[in-house]
């Protein structure tokens, strides 16, 4: 880093990755460049407001992720939670410090994965702050959105009778990371999507993540959806969170919870529960959620017209029984709060 | 950390720490507790954002800024970047790494730090990440403010002919760095405020800065500000970015430049120039800015009406001169674009 100061090295970053015209097209009156950023809300909507970090050693280290890979799931979680509110992502600020002797290959690797995902979802990022650090790579995204005013959707709002639902196949992000923690090789090791590799789709899933943007928008415009959540920490977790905000039960059904093909055969070769992964895996980021019953073979046509997929995997309950899971053999039983934490999960 | 898991740190950090009718007075609709935070912007407004990062060795050590300071400071570094706009801050978000090995009682006064500071300038902290990290402890705090549509004061808008001030005196802030660093001393052996010593002074300009919110304000509301930053780096490099992002000359005027009776006190003492801290220094979080000159008695008036200060210490020239002094003996010396680099400046 001697060669740059840090305005120099923040230009190197940030300049010409997106357009001046993209960003006023997004809203953007003034962006990197001044004290702050200046920008607009949407008439009538509300702000939504959320941060994410993603650090060295207890998120990711380097048999884990490609440095890439850490700049886009640091953003794409922080623009989870946002479509976890039925709410638009709109402006992003990067705040990174890393050890002095990391490369400027690395860190611009880092930013191009940040501004991949950035403009996948057409979030402008409007300013940060890079500095040098002890210890490992930290990377902070806090992203903004906005909601039509009062149509938020929070965790609270679950309501017996409701259904719940999930947005697609959980568990496979904590397959990949199980995998590449025990085989422990270099990224260009790793194995292929293209050659068909099961293991490559389970890696794809926990290094590149796909946040439910579009869906919650669907969910939130078909003013149906009661309670939302993205799985950041597991299905167990995040259904625990809902239950207890909203004080309901929640019954989720184990054959009706998807299994993805590439997460069954790896749970068949590692003489594994594939329902572990799903239940106390973790960032995922699909979204669960509940709905009003009489809505959803609805909602499931409006979904798959627009290529996306919604499970329905358990029910609300007026109980106070927590979360429990309805086994196949028909026995009900309860599921540990338990989630993925990243106090008690080291990967050194 | 061990018997406290993620959600149950994260209460305790910040439950009942700002009342539910304080948050609901300030706008927000959903706080702490989902996915993300949902809040009003005032009508007409439009968004400002922006971020700080304090990590520990590069910006603070044990000897240089008690727990609660290092919370406080990182709150105030991103409320001064927001005042600096001539906006008003309204919400942050803290993201918080800590080593594992760091004690619940430090954790705690860095977040009351933080608080404090949210708190004199009534910001309402509505989310965060809190997580653990190989290292040393790092505070990122973002926040988000409000300014009337297209009223957001920028640096590149001084004009030829504006004059060149300044909200406050400079250079305390890296005298009273200079002070602890050589000291070196546990923080219940530094000097105490009410035994008059200017050290204490130094000390409190470095650790606990005071954004200047309502000088921002006044400046804003005035429509007489041209262009307006806040010191985070030194009056020599705050003043060349000005002189960049406007295209202008800027020439100080030695004579003009306020010096606090303290820091004169420290220059002598230790056969310094105080010139030097003022102009290379940084992080007094004070405003520069430009102004037409016809305007400066009446804003000085206002400005000591409400216990402000408003110093002249300058003028803007169509020349393509960047930033000169006008020493005291008559010459005019360039000043060299150099401020404080947390790049270059590892206090390890």
């Amino acid at each position: 880093m001697s060669s740059l100061d840090e305005f120099a090295l923040i230009r190197r970053l940030t300049d010409g990755k997106q357009s001046v015209a993209f960003q006023q097209a997004c809203g953007v009156d003034k962006g990197i460049g001044d004290d702050a950023a200046v920008a607009y809300l949407a008439p009538g909507c509300q702000l939504v407001m959320t941060c994410d970090t993603m650090t060295e050693s207890i998120h990711f280290q380097a048999h884990t992720m490609r440095d890439s890979d850490i700049g886009y799931k640091a953003m794409a979680a922080a623009i989870s939670d946002i479509a976890a509110m039925g709410a638009i992502p709109r402006y992003a600020l990067i705040a990174l410090s890393f050890p002095k002797e990391m490369s400027q290959h690395k860190l611009e690797a880092v930013y191009q994965g940040l501004y991949d995902c950035a403009n996948r979802w057409s979030v402008v990022v409007v300013g940060g702050d890079t500095t040098s650090c002890i210890g490992g790579l930290t990377v902070t995204v806090t992203v903004i959105g906005e909601v039509q005013e009062g149509r938020a959707l929070l965790r609270s709002t679950a309501k017996t009778g409701d259904v719940v639902f999930a947005t697609g196949e959980l568990g496979c992000s904590a397959a990949g990371l199980d995998y590449l923690l025990k085989q422990a090789l270099p990224a260009d090791q790793w194995p292929d999507v293209e050659d068909g590799s099961s293991e490559a789709r389970l890696i794809a899933a926990h290094c590149r993540p796909q946040p439910q943007v579009d869906a919650g928008q669907f969910l939130q415009q078909s003013q149906v959806c009661g309670a939302l959540n993205d799985v950041s920490d597991g299905l167990a977790s995040e259904a625990w969170e809902i239950s207890e905000a909203s004080g309901v039960g929640i019954d989720l059904i184990e054959d009706r919870i998807p299994i993805a093909d590439e997460l069954m055969a790896y749970a068949i070769r590692t003489e594994k529960d594939p329902l572990d992964y799903i239940l106390y895996g973790g960032e995922d980021y699909h979204l669960i959620g509940t709905m009003q019953a009489e809505h959803v073979i609805d909602m499931q046509i409006k979904f798959k017209a627009a290529g996306l997929t919604l499970y329905i995997i358990g029910y609300v309950n007026a109980e106070n029984s927590g979360v429990r899971l309805v086994q196949s053999s028909g026995y009900v039983v309860p599921i540990a709060k338990q989630g993925y934490n990243h106090f008690g999960k080291d990967l050194s």
